[in-house]
């Protein structure tokens, strides 16, 4: 595996495999890895001839409030993970070279990217948005892979392609959890072992509306929401940020199931925010 | 010469260039051709294997009251001038293919393009970067062209392609002019006859501007910009918009003159807005 940390280098192998013909994969990813980067680097080695990984901690997704300075990060250890893979470059930027100075260029994806995660977080997808595009043109993948946890900033993403006219193909894998259901998440390292015990609700309450749905029959949009909030403020450490229930194109809230939809929600267990999400399916 | 209208067959066309190994310039125009377009294409013919022009009246880069209605197209004749130049490809999407229902995606490059035409236009900068992405994307040039008339566009298109990682060099011609000194440009046909006698005087303005700093020796900015109002002034038919003194990469105002640098004006004449520029060298 090489370690790529100059964008022109990055571009210099990338220029090589396209001469040759080949597929390229690419899993862009905050770094501190878990099982569910891996799924996706999986699926990329399946698909694609080259596997990239890059780990940037973007500075320009995090709010002036946000975690950017705390993030977990431990390169050694992601290096190790990488090279155990087979992974062929590990792309790993400086915010220097991704952002000199006089940097003044972002992309809006706008109505998808205010609302939801986007509210809590002003800015927060104009950051997401920016820095894939930079990563596209960068290594230029046919594939790039992203886990469902993040479903809007996926939504995000397609819709950014799809305008931009980008040749780049969105692939969206699962949620990988833990054995207790808990969304596999860098941030989890947050929480403490009390706080730990309490997070695995979340994605009950999201179970708690899916059965609703699929086993009960409920189409009612608010009723659903409304027993998933149940569900949470039965636990008194979580303070709810959203419950929302979404087309799962355009994330507008809709009134009654009808077919696929995405149930997701945030909420925050002492300082550390979680997020999570299920689709539901009738029939 | 080929016209291509979708582009999902332009990307097949550039695909196929690729494979081979060609390279690609691209002349982005609105149409209605005259000399100035005709010195970008030649240039990319003799530095390229093929060469794209586009013709698209890009609405998004029009503001509600200005003049994309009434903008002059003329497809016939276009298409007689780009046989005779032995272009490759036409390019000419509708709005509908570039702006399908739900498009959502803008691209600013933040602090350049508010100023000077920016000022005048509010939006204008956001729809010329975003179309150009957009083209860009769609025609994959390694060299695309743009006239010296637009100045402060090429700045934030060359930011934008820097700031983005973007693969393409983008290459700047001087401004051609009509025999008495006039920028030619597609807006020029909006003149009535007697506004037509009157025009030259920007770029005689210009010229007083150039003539002090050149000729003269002065490098103070507030002088050479009164030099030029006045100039103006002189003609009650001018309104002038601005007259700026500017460096060359930011674009932010210059107090005395050092170095290269750009005197830029934009007038009406009548309901037609035109503008022009020349660079001022120093020794």
């Amino acid at each position: 595996m090489e370690i790529v940390r100059r964008i022109l280098r990055m571009k210099e192998i990338v220029r090589g495999w396209h001469r040759q013909g080949r597929t390229i994969g690419f899993v862009p990813t905050m770094g501190y890895l878990h099982e569910g980067h891996l799924s996706l680097i999986r699926e990329s080695k399946r698909m694609t001839d080259h596997t990239v990984v890059s780990i940037f901690v973007n500075p320009l997704q995090f709010g002036p409030r946000e975690d950017y300075d705390r993030y977990p990060r431990d390169l050694d250890r992601d290096v190790e993970i990488l090279s155990r893979e087979s992974v062929d470059v590990l792309f790993y930027p400086s915010v220097e070279d991704m952002y000199p100075p006089g940097y003044r260029t972002y992309i809006d994806v706008e109505g998808l990217s205010q609302k939801w995660e986007g509210a809590s977080r002003p800015g927060h997808f104009r950051g997401v948005a920016t820095v894939v595009c930079k990563l596209f043109h960068i290594v230029q993948p046919d594939f790039a892979f992203f886990g469902q946890k993040d479903a809007q900033q996926f939504v995000i993403l397609r819709r950014m392609v799809q305008d931009l006219n980008m040749d780049v193909e969105l692939i969206q894998l699962p949620i990988v959890r833990e054995s207790d259901g808990l969304a596999m998440s860098s941030r989890n390292v947050y929480l403490s072992p009390e706080e730990r015990t309490v997070a695995p609700r979340l994605y009950q309450a999201l179970q708690v509306g899916r059965r609703l749905v699929q086993e009960e029959g409920e189409r009612d949009a608010e009723k659903i929401v409304e027993a998933v909030r149940s569900f949470l403020a039965q636990e008194p450490r979580i303070r709810i940020d959203y419950v929302a229930l979404v087309d799962l194109e355009d994330l507008e809230p809709i009134e009654t199931v009808r077919g696929p939809a995405l149930l997701a929600a945030a909420i925050y267990l002492g300082p550390t925010r979680l997020i999570d999400n299920v689709t539901l399916n009738t029939k």
